[in-house]
């Protein structure tokens, strides 16, 4: 069997797991990598990753640069949460008909802040014959894909409701930052409203659902307040003192008229108890599924990238939404 | 938009309902019917399903039959549980280069029982540009599908195991039948062990998950015995007496060499407490997963047959395991 050649675009803490993970799979061949990022530059993937199978590679300053060396079949990006950046960065790639699968959160359904855009990169796949898909664990599994696929043994479905309680002490540094570990609550609410913090793509999940079962929505209402200490907590990153920030509280809700469909709510704190996922479809029958603990962030987002590869090529050309692919799963029983 | 024209084959409850179901459905068109039932070849669909909608429909004896009158676009069949039974019943549709969906059990991995006749139908299939897939609720869905998709936020996976308890006492006269209820102890282990009797579909449900993950089965093994009432159960459809049999324990296991990787435990019996399904992905991250209540069965079954009818005609032509299909959705929010 040809092996399929990978490119990771992004070095960053997931980036360099997404190419830990591509280099072990016996289907998959690194080729190169990608960083803009100055300090990574002409470095060598040996010294990045620890892993000596990817001797003689070294980080391109962009796609362009990795193109003049090698030839890969697909790119893994972790780059960007803005979908608008994201296109941009891939661009060469899809005008090459080279795929991409992004853990961008805004592209999961980029059609809902950039419908302009969203167009015009799906004329280009489609023109170019590439193929781009968005994944993740949330946005892209917990709080869309999953519920969603429940909802394929239903006849009829009146309400979606998910809600995720995430115990931030477990997560990489930088999610701990983006929730505000640390911070003073009024200073970290202004953050939070304006966009600048929190968690990204609750509103892409609540637009791809209601696209997908074909709900019509008047809106997509978002808020979210920081969640405060009560105790002095301390992770492997952060000492937080009683009274400040150590975490935060979303919801978003998609209503048409005045009536809610889709209620997703996410909680992601240090120390949050009993952390789990649970998504109930209200409709006929009815759904209550509950993922006790919940479903792991850092490994399974890398997972979903990787993962996604076979089912991403064998996708119609085009910028699609990832429940237009197969359904997911893991295939790496052959080795 | 155009109405997707659908026609029914097999008209028991399930069929009946599907039928129902199907003619709700604003992007569907229902034009005709199919049964070898003497009893019922010839009758009006209005008197059968009590909808006025199908108005100069009557139930032709077989697909030319109905050819001869009408031209579907898409046979929801609900009329066997054999995969060969299916498969020839079928033949003039997908001949025509007309696709179809079906519940029967043994064609959610047809290869695992019929490798040769499983080529042969993806063979013609490919060569009219017909789609063929099986749904259900199980197998399709709880046992198969929905451990699957959770695999797909999985970097690694050891094992799979998945526990189905049923209360049969909420469910159809046929399937309170197939599992004995009402019969002796050694008669109905007998009808199990000799496979005339229990639920169809096990052994498939391993074999298509083995199959994805890309795991090498050395064997499939399966066992069930009766479980025995412990007092009197009343149903609407039977009287069982302390010492009958009041319903089924099945279990089905895939093994490579002597390491298990997958095991299905169903256990559908009257009055069966707190039925839920438990799924649990042994892997990193490890998934643990709760049906609360379970997934209701005959709802759930039409409901996945007529919500596949999108999803197969955007498949690739062929004889089409369901999870090569997009992921499972309810897609009628738009009416």
């Amino acid at each position: 069997m040809k092996k399929v050649k990978i490119a990771q675009f992004g070095l960053g803490p997931i980036g360099l797991e997404s190419l830990r993970l591509a280099a072990e799979q016996p289907e998959l061949e690194v080729v190169g990598a990608v960083d803009h990022d100055p300090a990574k530059i002409g470095r060598s993937l040996v010294e990045l990753t620890g892993l000596r199978s990817l001797d003689g590679l070294r980080v391109a300053a962009d796609l362009e640069e990795l193109f003049r060396e090698t030839e890969p079949e697909v790119i893994l990006h972790t780059a960007a949460s803005n979908a608008r950046t994201t296109l941009e960065q891939l661009r060469p790639a899809l005008e090459f008909g080279v795929s991409a699968a992004s853990t961008c959160e805004e592209l999961i359904f980029p059609a809902w802040k950039y419908p302009a855009l969203a167009k015009e990169y799906d004329a280009l796949c489609r023109h170019t014959k590439a193929r781009l898909v968005a994944v993740g664990v949330n946005p892209g599994f917990v709080m869309d894909l999953l519920p969603l696929c429940l909802t394929g043994v239903c006849r009829t479905v009146e309400r979606i409701e998910v809600e995720r309680v995430v115990d931030a002490a477990t997560r990489r540094q930088s999610l701990q930052a983006k929730i505000g570990s640390g911070q003073r609550p009024e200073d970290f609410a202004l953050q939070l409203q304006a966009g600048r913090a929190g968690h990204a793509g609750l509103q892409e999940s609540v637009a791809l659902i209601a696209h997908t079962v074909g709900w019509k929505l008047d809106s997509i209402e978002e808020s979210g307040e920081p969640v405060i200490a009560d105790r002095p907590i301390r992770t492997k990153f952060f000492n937080v003192a009683p009274g400040e920030v150590c975490g935060i509280h979303q919801r978003a809700t998609g209503l048409v008229g005045d009536t809610v469909r889709i209620t997703l709510d996410l909680q992601m704190y240090l120390g949050a108890e009993q952390p789990h996922d649970h998504m109930v479809i209200h409709g006929r029958p009815g759904l209550d599924v509950t993922v006790n603990g919940g479903v792991a962030g850092d490994d399974a987002t890398v997972a979903s990238l990787v993962n996604v590869v076979p089912r991403l090529l064998a996708a119609q050309p085009g910028l699609r939404l990832l429940n237009e692919l197969a359904v997911p799963s893991w295939t790496g029983g052959r080795d």
